[in-house]
């Protein structure tokens, strides 16, 4: 008996919930199909069902983070905001994102290394670009307003979300170091603040 | 016929540079034996006789980039300089550093994550809280001398390197996206100074 259309939807997001989960957690971005059948308590045939391998699922997972990414820039782009205010919530998301989905920087470079040439420039096309060109509008707008120093926005770029990946891939020395777990709400927190006022100190004209 | 111990030692170390430099070119750290005794010209017995195996390999070259990294900061640390121009100083050599070993972010990660927990143990004691440690103090001294805004050493450490980190780390991308490859000088050169201006901007008292 076919599943109804929206059971078939909830089993299909079911599996990218459960896998984004356990990369969150495990702190991995390897997963395995019996694990993945464990936590989500669904039978792994239906990965193969809706996503035609484990590839696949990596690839559903990447386009659906991706997506929410894309469009929340293209949102906050498109406000009446002064420079300013648009950075800072900008740099806010930023670390929430990591947060939320640690493992986003790491699936992004696995799938552009290990997928076939056209897959890669696909992944550069719909996610990487935009996200270039934002950055553009985003410093560009502050500079041409002169309340930006003079920075190159894409230099900028890595500065930014290097250091946020940065922070939230580091849980495992983190806990080599100091024993603690850095995917807390109060470290979160806290390196939020410490983000949005080291960049806006190292950006702002004085 | 044994080797001369100075022939040895060369054949060592050659191993350990035609490593660096195919994970440096390849952007990667997945080097195999295959290649490595083509691109040395030494047969891939030797990094048996020398190393046990590709792990042990792995592991001396971490040994060799990282013991580098703590002694130049430790000579860094030493000199007499005022907070400012000693973190200039570290500035310019973290850019360095992730120019020359574009892949050392990812061996650490991967030796801390694959390693039995004693060996991940003495690689965060050994490598990772001196490197903390000197970054309380790096930053430390400045702050309390009121040169620098009250920042957390800690925190401020994940911005810094994970901008140099990100950088490098994402020549595949700019590669997909703009056709360049970011491991030049002149690239390497803009970053630089970028992260100098950038980061004392966002930490230097007004």
């Amino acid at each position: 008996m076919a599943a109804r259309p929206d059971v078939a939807r909830d089993a299909r997001e079911q599996l990218l919930v459960t896998t984004s989960r356990i990369m969150r957690e495990a702190d991995t971005v390897d997963v395995s199909l019996a694990l993945l059948s464990k936590k989500s308590g669904l039978n792994s045939a239906l990965v193969k069902y809706y996503f035609g391998n484990k590839a696949g699922l990596m690839k559903a997972l990447l386009d659906r983070d991706m997506s929410r990414i894309i469009q929340s820039v293209d949102a906050l782009l498109a406000k009446d905001l002064d420079p300013e205010a648009k950075l800072r919530r900008h740099l806010s998301a930023v670390v929430d994102t990591f947060y939320e989905t640690p493992y986003i920087q790491r699936l992004l470079m696995r799938l552009v290394r290990e997928s076939e040439p056209s897959e890669a420039q696909r992944i550069a096309d719909a996610y990487l670009m935009p996200i270039y060109a934002a950055y553009d509008r985003l410093i560009g707008e502050g500079v041409k307003a002169g309340i930006f120093r003079e920075v190159d926005p894409q230099l900028f770029y890595f500065s930014v979300t290097g250091a946020a990946d940065r922070f939230f891939a580091a849980r495992l020395f983190l806990r080599y170091c100091f024993g603690v777990d850095s995917l807390t709400e109060q470290l979160r927190d806290r390196y939020r603040e410490h983000t949005i006022d080291f960049v806006m100190a190292g950006l702002m004209r004085d």
